[in-house]
């Protein structure tokens, strides 16, 4: 949805278009808050936008679309990482917004994840937001390498995984009741596992 | 779908009931593979399994009937997890067989997770299913505690979560390209975190 270099005036940020997306993204997360991905329907959306449907459809098509275009919205925002002072910190402060944005009801997070079962277009962007929100968290694993924390060669993806997989594992999967000690229990883990050498990759140019 | 007390005969194992149960969940996993939770119907499996379809709807009713016998037939295996003779190496062999199960193609495991998101009846037999899994596989935990791997107040539950997460979570969720790395990494850190004390809950009685 980034506008083409030839776009009209109304294209710039904040002018038409742009207010257009977003009642029509605002309306496509209430819809799936409230009825999930069953519910959701290009007509009910641009009802509830008090947007024209043919609108609605000549930029989204489809429902994939407008779930496509809400989840690639979710990587525009500037969200960064938290940023305490220690590793373990850190993690712990982001598994806690982690499962907040999991346990609150309607969780739109849960809804899109159910959603990208079902279109394509979504899983795609899906994909992409899991893959944008873990390259900004590899700033977490950078600082703590900064400090002494951690070994130089460390391989971030691999620790951000081990720490927040047992979230999204409980949470979505098995959906187990939530735990206030789980944040903490999953980053303490994976800083230990850390601390252990579990993610230190071998030095470019060793053997 | 555990049979009365007062059951007719042949609703003894390998008797009619048991065998008209057999053919139609393996309809079940069968068109799931092909269509998945889309393409699933009533119909459909009756056809597939050669049996009426006023049998399967007095039987299992729906399709989240038909997908909820399926996960809870999963779970009357006599599976038992891997015995490699180390807490490492048992991990690695969980997770391996993890993997498989999950890369393969159709993966009914994969299936049956995205339709447990469409009907609450296959959600909660997910739920057992995963419940029942996970109690199994504590054996691997205290074996490796008998063998003095691992300190005695162990929480086998986190050890196991830890160690298997990141699989379900790029596997299942975030749809990353399987990497044959994958079950012994996340089985080592794991086992790492678990030698470093951090499943270890406080003795009972201990303050």
């Amino acid at each position: 949805m980034t506008p083409p270099p030839d776009s009209p005036p109304d294209r710039r940020p904040g002018g038409r278009t742009a207010r257009i997306r977003a009642q029509v993204l605002d309306a496509v997360r209430t819809e799936l808050g409230e009825h999930g991905y069953e519910g959701l329907t290009v007509e009910g959306v641009a009802a509830r936008a008090g947007v024209h449907r043919a609108t609605v459809y000549r930029r989204w098509q489809d429902v994939g679309g407008l779930l496509a275009d809400v989840l690639d919205a979710a990587g525009e925002d500037d969200w960064a990482p938290p940023d305490t002072g220690s590793l373990r910190g850190d993690l712990t402060a982001l598994n806690q917004q982690i499962q907040d944005s999991l346990v609150v009801r309607p969780s739109i997070p849960q809804a899109l994840m159910a959603a990208s079962f079902r279109s394509t277009r979504a899983a795609d962007a899906q994909q992409r937001l899991w893959e944008d929100r873990y390259a900004r968290c590899e700033a977490v694993v950078e600082r703590a390498v900064e400090r002494g924390e951690l070994p130089p060669h460390t391989d971030a993806r691999r620790l951000l995984i081990a720490a927040t997989a047992p979230l999204y594992h409980q949470l979505v999967l098995l959906r187990t009741a939530p735990d206030p000690g789980m944040p903490a229990d999953a980053a303490n883990t994976a800083a230990l596992a850390a601390a252990a050498g579990a993610f230190t990759r071998a030095a470019p140019g060793a053997p």
